[in-house]
């Protein structure tokens, strides 16, 4: 049955806790005074229909409906899921709970976005603990899968239980915060950077894009895949994280950061670190997981180069040093490169829509020799493929050396016809493909004769 | 003409400079007394031919040659560039240091690999402090591009400048640290989460797992493509960075963290962040910067749900719960879905790459229909594809909905070939597909005829 959410409190957490549930089904109740709520959600809302749905090969459920309620009572009455997203005082919490609990079900899940407070604050004036928690997300929540579910000793397991199987539901992650404190788990970190980076900013060391290039472009991508201890776990190699520990544990009395309220590296600290590291990463070698590491962050930063951000920018940079300038021939070797590891699929070998893609790239290669280069498209002119037949006659897999080598079967006016070879270094052809192109103008989007030194280049194939 | 670096001090971090030079074309030198370098080296140089080409949509240069040398003089005597990677002990650092002068060229850099050193503590003893700075790396060093790069007073603006370029032409990104400090920059966050995480686990409130979880699925992966202050500056929304420090300014003197020693915010601090986040980020308004953030995060996340990994793991998990379930028949929807940003080339338009992947999960979508599931794959079998003819008829873009419908055209045996027409929700057809499977035994890798339910279900189309 069609579950019912209730989010108290829009703006930019409401709005994505509403799109989360809406996006996955949910029908939503909406509460908020504010006269710009409509607005305000509408904006988180187009933000999250543009990404959430993109996360997945496969459609997402037709969206719930949202209604707009005008008091609390019609907001949760029926509500299986109701979210608290009111600014962070907690005479303004207590007061909003108090409505919300008046009105409920008293087997709803009530989940308060506060970034701050313990849940047993929150409970402090309730005479239905059990069903508060807190539910703190990160921003974006329609994208961010992390949510910290802290519960207070007054909080049921039924609800804590019902809690986490509906936030999996809709495709997020319950992190069960066992013991509460201010700020939970993630807070206490993102505060002693902050704090750290307002030093940094103050003393002058460092400008804020300074900080984020430093962040963005080494440990940031390190954290988005593995954290921080199994991070370190690696870095102390087969010796193990007690080893790393004792490598940099000195450092703690170092001022390598001004905040010096450090706690003291007993033996018995290590050994909980790194039997609990052991727990963690321990089914993998280092080995492993440095593999796992770095093919997370090829595939990583391979993305990024995609959309021409981040790491990804210097990563394009780079590679168009490297790229060779070649003459147009009739033959001509398009594509000399290694297959990486995002190619490969569920048969372990890489995916036929990949093989296009390199058909694709090759086709680049050639243009590329012809005139069509940034510039060229940048004047409003390109090639769009028309027809690709695709001949695949070996496997290959990620790590391979593969060259393609493209001949010009037919050049005339706006028409252009490859065909690629495409080989492994040892020579073994792997597949072949036709390939039918059209020259576009890319305003009208229709086909056009090229123009200029792309055309005079073309004549010698015509 | 081909430049030589020189290594002194193997190791993960040395290991990783000689990978970064050598894969880019450099001659490199490695002088290191330890009889087990060799080993470390070949163990690092394994890592990073699997993974840095695999960034490139290009060939990288040959690999420059590798010379194990027995002195220090023969190692630096003609290297452009000398890297330090021994231990981080001052007095270590100093009479290593001094060798290198003594053998070296006036005019070669010399970078440090020092952690926590500032350069003008590595300059003290020195005669030529001009041609020392640190070049502080993070691991692996063979794919993070982040180099800290810190002068001090004496060091040479030439040698700065020569180092810069020199770092860049391998794909590194050098981060100019202008006012030498402990630990530099990013090791002081890295510091300051390092010894909130330990009061974490001594407290007793999260595990090393933990909170690894609550960085990779939450502000790790904002922090991977924009770091700390863009992030922020978007949540700040329109209102702007000074609004958001305003709001959670006060937690500054809260215990959101163990590490108390906390800068005063000043109206001259909160004006120079602003100012600086301005300069970092205003060219874009907040409505981009989310878009930005939210295809960047959209692309990465794709990218770790392809290597079945961190946040990729829950993404994976929750579309099992979307597909839906079908049986089989001689024409089936095999696909509905919403067309990634990551899908998308210099065209603006879907790749062509993509289509045939589009049409390799439509088989799939077929296949799943008549029970070449998981588990059939895991008893071994398959299919693989063997010609694929694609016509391209329509362009398709970033967050179209698509649908796919598939005919089987013949099931005769091992043989499987399915017509398939791509379109957009209101019908428009984007392309057609012709696709000639064979069922095959994933051990073997050659044809078979398909086996148990798959072959009784397709019995119907033969």
């Amino acid at each position: 049955m069609t579950k019912t959410a209730a989010i108290i409190g829009g703006g930019v957490i409401g709005g994505g806790w509403l799109a989360r549930f809406v996006l996955n089904g949910w029908n939503v109740n909406l509460f908020d005074p504010d006269p710009q709520a409509t607005r305000k959600i509408e904006e988180v809302l187009k933000n999250a229909r543009h990404a959430l749905p993109m996360l997945y090969d496969t459609a997402m459920p037709s969206e719930g409906t949202i209604t707009l309620c005008d008091t609390m009572e019609q907001a949760v009455a029926q509500a299986d899921w109701i979210q608290e997203s009111v600014p962070e005082r907690l005479d303004i919490k207590h007061k909003v709970l108090a409505e919300i609990q008046a009105h409920c079900r008293a087997d709803a899940i009530i989940g308060s976005s506060t970034s701050g407070f313990k849940p047993s604050e929150l409970q402090e004036k309730s005479e239905r603990p059990d069903q508060i928690m807190v539910c703190h997300p990160f921003n974006p929540v329609y994208l961010l899968p992390l949510i910290e579910v802290v519960p207070s000793v007054q909080t049921g397991a039924d609800h804590l239980a019902r809690a986490k199987d509906m936030l999996t539901s809709v495709g997020l992650y319950p992190l069960h915060v066992r013991k509460e404190i201010d700020a939970h788990i993630a807070d206490r970190f993102l505060e002693a950077v902050w704090r750290e980076g307002l030093w940094l900013i103050k003393d002058g060391i460092a400008t804020t894009e300074e900080i984020d290039n430093a962040i963005r472009y080494g440990f940031g991508l390190r954290w988005a895949q593995m954290g921080l201890f199994e991070t370190y776990r690696i870095a102390g190699g087969e010796a193990g994280m007690a080893h790393f520990i004792a490598q940099f544990g000195p450092c703690l009395e170092w001022p390598w950061t001004k905040l010096m309220d450090v706690p003291e590296l007993t033996d018995d600290l290590v050994k909980m670190i790194a039997d609990q590291s052991d727990a963690q990463s321990g089914a993998h070698s280092i080995r492993e997981l440095e593999r796992i590491r770095d093919n997370n962050l090829v595939a990583m930063m391979r993305a990024l180069k995609q959309q021409g951000k981040a790491a990804g920018t210097l990563i394009k940079d780079h590679e168009k040093s490297m790229i060779p300038q070649q003459a147009p021939a009739k033959t001509l070797r398009t594509q000399t490169r290694i297959v990486p590891v995002d190619w490969t699929d569920s048969n372990g070998h890489m995916n036929e829509g990949r093989y296009g893609q390199v058909f694709s790239d090759a086709a680049d290669g050639f243009l590329l020799a012809v005139g069509v280069d940034d510039a060229y498209l940048a004047g409003g002119h390109s090639y769009f493929t028309v027809e690709t037949s695709i001949k695949f006659l070996n496997e290959t897999h990620a790590g391979d050396h593969i060259v393609v080598d493209s001949t010009v079967e037919l050049s005339e006016g706006k028409k252009l016809k490859l065909a690629h070879e495409m080989k492994r270094a040892d020579g073994t052809v792997l597949a072949t493909a036709s390939q039918f192109m059209l020259h576009v103008s890319l305003d009208t989007r229709k086909s056009c004769p090229p123009v200029g030194p792309v055309a005079t280049a073309l004549q010698q194939f015509s």
